[in-house]
């Protein structure tokens, strides 16, 4: 017959590496492999509260379908607040809620990219966007960055020689997932003007902005440009409840009218429940108590990180050091393949995600993404020398090749 | 510069039907166009209890991400009791849950749809079909239905021309949106006989199969065959809530495996408070006590209407009498458009969807979808009232130019 059962998109490339390191281990084992929030660090009692007044206030709508562009209280809160520090207020036309970021990706994929379009993505990059546009293209093409974030130079030479075949740009510029980068401001100014002269959308997101430890983080893209070609996107995952799953989009309003038009066709609307609550949970001022609790307990986490990784692998491997965000992200010599490494250090009952996953071009085999947003303090050390024996075995078999 | 921003799929069909007929209607409005399920029939006090053994019983997790392919505890339960009249279990292996049925369609059309693929629809046929799936391929064919369900024989027809081309056919084998109808078994056997010999994927939609009114409904394609050909959807949005958005996807292991990782790129998962709070609703006994109260509320909305059309429209259009479901399905003479007489309607404060938007071929000009989900049975004869004087000054108008 020869006829293809399922779509090409289902055979594209497809990786063990987060289900292994992620998913599968035991109660024993020390996990800097996750990018979840600390399940301690949910506030419980406050939604609990919340909860009762959804029931009080909304009553039996908070179980009927919401509209497909999402709660409009929850909009203009958010629209209102977001971005305040910067004297910018989006309109509730503006914002469409998702079903987390994820949603938005996938919607953004969707309007973007038919197959063989070019999206560009920061490198190394956040996964989730790698899946949810290689779903739609299988033309992805990274961008590296240094320690400043995106490489606004080299992006220029790829636009010169690619022109009008890129349609969008991701970033994360602030505590980028999985590198820890922030985005400077000047290469900030330099991406609008690049979007603007080359024709492309740059879609930026926000998921770790608000937890910033050290110092606030610059203005988001949207803020510094009226432009039409800047899409913003973000999610309460971080700062308040993954399980809710309420992210959103921010961009011009003939773009999400389209949005609201795809995502009518991808699950007619999100959670209604989760909506009014993560609304009234952030109108009884919750949230801002919250983000600030978050802050100094994932700072304190981040800061023993350092000190255990100081002390075991100063020598082995460089880093940055996070100034926000879960993620440190290491390269070690040239001839490691994290991969492997990852392999033992799961015997030894810790893990890790090796930082090849994040790399469109399939580079960075020698790096490694070490969240610290699972681990308590005092497990830090613990953790960090398990991995200590885990190379130390590892170097051991693997300097028999070398 | 001559780039197309967006996709191709944005520049799609569309319609203002059902935001103009379901959306903007003032408070006086008696609506019939809305598929949704009436508000005062959650079960606002059971959720409550369920929400309280969420947190009692499973505390933070509620919080957290959960496994892409849902709640464990709710799959299982899902598989145990779905088709226990059947005798038939259903592993939870085999089991996705999804946000809603219409994500569970947009994966599906992920999974099986590249440009320029066929996929059939029953016709007249669910509009969320019509949408989810054309996103992904524009070639849409629909199959004529029949007071018994979908025309086999045409089908088969159709097959014989098609031939490998075709790879996923869609049905609601129980009370249809829009048609009503029921798929008599003698066709729901040849389906599964037409999709073994000619190699094509059957989704079987039961949104409604629970809500039966007169008799229990026939046994789903999936109890009458081992067939690995068979997917089947379902949703809690009828018989519980939709605004918790939980659907489901049955299908074989190696297909579940496949969606699993789409969703993944879609939206990493769905709620987590929704699917544990079914799940403790559902475990708790008051999902079966609830469907049998929906059974006794929906039969006297139906009975209402027919009595108000039986009154008013008799001699004006057909009709089929649905033994479940929300729909009424209203075939006027030829001569008439639906969509002018649903604007004439809209100003005498009563609302439907012209049945057009149900056909992929863009027939059925002369056919409305009259939902009775929302209305209460005191109102019926009013709103049927209300859309016989509006069905005389279209006729008045139309008459001068017949």
């Amino acid at each position: 017959m020869g006829k293809r059962n399922f779509s090409k998109r289902v055979s594209y490339r497809t990786s063990d590496a987060m289900s292994k390191f992620v998913l599968a281990q035991d109660p024993e084992t020390i996990s800097f492999a996750g990018g979840l929030p600390d399940n301690n660090l949910f506030p419980v009692e406050e939604l609990k509260h919340a909860y009762e007044e959804v029931l009080r206030t909304e009553g039996n709508l908070a179980f009927q379908y919401t509209s497909t562009c999402g709660d409009i209280k929850l909009r203009e809160l958010v629209g209102k607040n977001l971005f305040k520090r910067w004297n910018k207020t989006i309109p509730a036309d503006n914002i469409v809620l998702t079903e987390g970021s994820q949603q938005a990706l996938d919607l953004l994929g969707k309007l973007f990219l038919d197959d063989g379009d070019i999206a560009l993505i920061e490198e190394p990059g956040y996964l989730g966007t790698i899946q949810a546009w290689s779903m739609y293209s299988d033309n992805l093409i990274g961008i590296p960055q240094d320690e400043y974030g995106i490489d606004t130079d080299y992006l220029e030479e790829k636009l010169k020689e690619l022109k009008d075949l890129i349609k969008v740009l991701y970033v994360v510029p602030d505590f980028s997932n999985p590198a820890g980068t922030c985005l400077e401001i000047k290469r900030r100014l330099k991406l609008v003007e690049l979007s603007e002269k080359y024709n492309f959308y740059i879609v930026e997101d926000l998921a770790y902005s608000l937890l910033s430890y050290d110092h606030e983080t610059y203005p988001p893209l949207v803020t510094l440009s009226d432009s039409n070609k800047i899409i913003t996107i973000g999610s309460f995952s971080k700062i308040l409840s993954p399980g809710l799953r309420t992210g959103f989009i921010i961009a011009p309003k003939d773009i999400t009218q389209i949005i609201v038009r795809l995502k009518e066709g991808t699950d007619l609307c999100s959670g209604t429940l989760n909506q009014k609550l993560i609304y009234h949970f952030y109108k009884l001022g919750y949230l801002e108590k919250h983000v600030e609790k978050l802050r100094v307990a994932y700072r304190t986490k981040r800061d023993s990180l350092k000190k255990a990784l100081d002390e075991k692998f100063k020598d082995i491997a460089k880093w940055n050091f996070p100034q926000g965000g879960f993620f440190f992200f290491l390269v070690f010599p040239e001839w490691v393949d994290a991969y492997k490494l990852a392999e033992t250090a799961l015997e030894q009952k810790t893990s890790f995600v090796p930082g090849e996953e994040f790399f469109v071009s399939k580079r960075g085999k020698n790096t490694a993404r070490i969240s610290f947003s699972q681990v308590s303090p005092e497990k830090m050390a613990e953790g960090i020398k398990r991995l200590h024996i885990a190379w130390e075995l590892y170097k051991e078999k693997e300097e028999v090749f070398l």
